[in-house]
């Protein structure tokens, strides 16, 4: 390991209870940014991290958005320095605890606990994303002190608003492109495979939401006075879902398989070699075979294949017993996953097009938008993930693995579309982690590994410009 | 017309505001069956109604039930009558007014106001059923006040359930089968043609009930990590609601026409002959093209062939917006209109076996019975229904039709199931008549004719055994 390198992460070992203590006292602030209740507690959290990054020795400043605060800090690099720049992404915010009493300790009462790998932090927040960002800061600070200087060029973006719908972001990304341009962004709000091996995820889907309302007759009817002489809309926003697969769960959209990307043969070999069971995949949800489309694994099916699937539907009598009624409309909330390089608004103009052909005569659709976000996929071969890779591979002896993320994260799709910046999924969270759940936890082994591995990321950028 | 009948004829149009008067106190008794609270008004109400068969002339009694109790009346006939003896069925229970604010009367304050087709009685019960019972009384008062007696035997039986699920009447008909078994059951709770058209109803369809549950993974999950590839409940309940019908709208259960009886030529002629316009129909309900099964007209379609329909459906994330989850179930409400001769057991045992033939591997159906009763159908052909043709006849100066209804009745096959007595539905209510709603009323044109006819049908039972 270069000698460089290697004092930041003596450096880091030394100060490991000063970290747990800093990511303690980020913890204990409650920014929730969906409850209104907790806006100047939202607003504290910005300034604490705005000093964390300050104190570590970064130019920082809290900037107004249209919501809740954005954090933004820059670091030049070494003197001279003219190579690549990192755009470091995450969200100082966190979700409502609820249920409130499912929790072991207080939410905002962080704990160190014992569990089967070690120490972990237990807190809301603990490794989404406060952990995963303290990480970042520990391991700035840390080549600041060694060395006095990050060794390359750094600009941080931390976010207020990622776990209610990051809806000041876009806005902001457009006013301040030109500051915020980087080479690359490295997004920590990911996971590893596993507490011994590191990621990078690569491929992110996309979602189109929509709700389709189907209405037919223009009030309610008595089933046995009409049943069989007028078009049940409940029968036909289930047929119509029922013709969105093939045999082969392949979604019968016009042109929707037209411009998706196969993943690389090199991931697709990662993927494989990860060897994961899919019958313990399907018992760990009670099920028991295989399912999806033809020809692809559970791991291709949710990391790299187009999905579409009914979120929920409600339509007519739905109380306790029977009622005899035919009802007006019914409606479904359908979502599709998308796959690079699908275009949601492609995607959108099909669905409509799709219910529309196949409702009866005197029928008609609604339809609203919940969201369309493109997919997500990293190019292999790209040189920053050549350098993640190496720097990941460094601290933990084994090569990352680059595997996909069925969900979509939409900061990762504004950015690099506004900014025109690649992101890089570096994350540090575990299956088990409890995201968004009671007693959400961090492995201590996780916070460690993380700061090491900025380190090392910083270090292999650092290197590209020689 | 017959001396013995014009003279009743006579004598009823002589007390016809006598008639009314009683009526009006019937309609005050505020007897609504479903309401716990209403349980003494039920019992003052089939005390009232006893009390005015007893005054018209016939032996009766309130008669304990297991829940409501039931009126029971008989007369012997003449002296020595050795013919056909008819039961009359009709109930003094009515629904809830409610919606009350709709009301343009107290619902229990009857009122006479004019109409388009002359004056009309409004109140809770008009014509459903109180108007339709009052009908017949009045019919037996006048036999006996002008002879001395009914031209044949007659036993009525009114139940105080109909409006909550008629659950005492099969027992308390089981329990006194000898007594109330008669050659013919007149049910007098359906409707004309239209004011000046008699009818009698000799189609009645039958009703299979389900809620069938799908159950798939065994909690609810991330679209975004699962989806894909894993049987989402939704998309396979509606798949298999949507293969519930072929392009022709027939039902694909196994042997679901196997016993399906056609209607008689006489009866379809008929039906061809009133002369209901499709897109008049459709034009009513806010639709366009006519719908249903390939083949058959509306009139068929609704009184004459069985059909499947989904009364309700739910599943997955029904409130606002938008929210990523595979439900790990879904739930619809269907039901089945079945026509005679089709066995609702065996309906039953299709359904379960049609789910579960669809159902990707792991996951599992839960049905629930909602209520499974046969078809009714009288046979053309029956001289009980040939009096009641010539009787109707008689009072109206045109021929009865022979109408169908989409609806079920339960109690019309309890009687002919439990008596072995075959039901004839001879009804004045009118299609505007506001059943179950507010202001529901009885027009006094057929509150009047009921009770002619009434008289007539009595007449042409008792020449019979000449």
């Amino acid at each position: 390991m270069h000698d460089d390198l290697n004092a930041v992460l003596v450096r880091l070992e030394a100060d490991r209870v000063g970290a747990v203590e800093r990511l303690c006292d980020f913890l204990r602030i409650p920014s929730i940014s969906a409850d209104p209740g907790y806006t100047h507690e939202v607003a504290r959290c910005a300034q604490w991290a705005c000093d964390q990054l300050r104190s570590a020795g970064l130019n920082a400043s809290v900037r107004k958005a249209k919501g809740h605060p954005m954090v933004v800090a820059t670091h030049e690099g070494p003197p001279g320095y003219d190579g690549p720049r990192l755009l470091y992404y995450g969200h100082y915010d966190v979700q409502p605890p609820d249920p409130i009493e499912l929790w072991k300790s207080g939410p905002f009462e962080p704990v160190i606990v014992d569990g089967p790998r070690g120490k972990r932090i237990v807190a809301r927040g603990a490794v989404d994303d406060k952990g995963q960002v303290m990480s970042f800061i520990e391991a700035f600070r840390a080549w600041i002190k060694v060395h006095g200087t990050l060794p390359c060029a750094v600009t941080v973006l931390l976010e207020g608003e990622e776990e209610c719908g990051s809806v000041s972001l876009e806005p902001f990304l457009l006013e301040n492109r030109h500051e915020l341009k980087a080479d690359a962004c490295i997004v920590s709000d990911t996971g590893m495979w596993d507490v011994e091996t590191p990621a990078i995820t690569t491929a992110l889907r996309g979602l189109v939401y929509v709700e389709v309302t189907v209405h037919g007759p223009e009030r309610d009817l008595h089933s046995g006075q009409y049943g069989g002489a007028v078009p049940n809309p409940i029968n036909v926003l289930c047929s119509i879902i029922a013709q969105l697969h093939d045999g082969d769960r392949r979604v019968m959209l016009d042109g929707f398989y037209e411009r998706v990307e196969e993943v690389s043969p090199r991931v697709r070999q990662q993927w494989r070699e990860l060897g994961l069971s899919e019958s313990e995949f399907m018992e760990s949800i009670g099920l028991t075979e295989s399912f999806g489309e033809k020809g692809f694994s559970a791991l291709e099916r949710t990391w790299s294949r187009p999905t579409c699937d009914v979120n929920g539907i409600f339509g007519g009598y739905t109380g306790t017993g029977a009622k005899t009624v035919i009802a007006s409309h019914a409606t479904a909330k359908i979502s599709f996953r998308l796959v690079a390089s699908q275009d949601p608004a492609k995607v959108l103009e099909s669905i409509q097009a799709f219910v529309t052909a196949r409702l009866p005569a005197g029928c008609r659709m609604e339809m609203t938008e919940f969201g369309a976000n493109p997919a997500f996929l990293v190019a292999d071969g790209s040189v920053f993930l050549g350098a993640a890779e190496r720097a990941l591979a460094a601290v933990y002896q084994r090569a990352p693995v680059l595997i996909g993320s069925g969900g979509s994260i939409p900061a990762v799709g504004a950015i690099s579309r506004i900014l025109s910046t690649p992101a890089l999924l570096v994350g540090f969270g575990l299956d088990d982690d409890c995201v968004h759940s009671p007693n959400e936890k961090m492995e201590m082994a996780c916070f460690e590994g993380a700061q090491r591995s900025h380190a090392a990321i910083l270090h292999e950028i650092g290197r590209m410009r020689v």
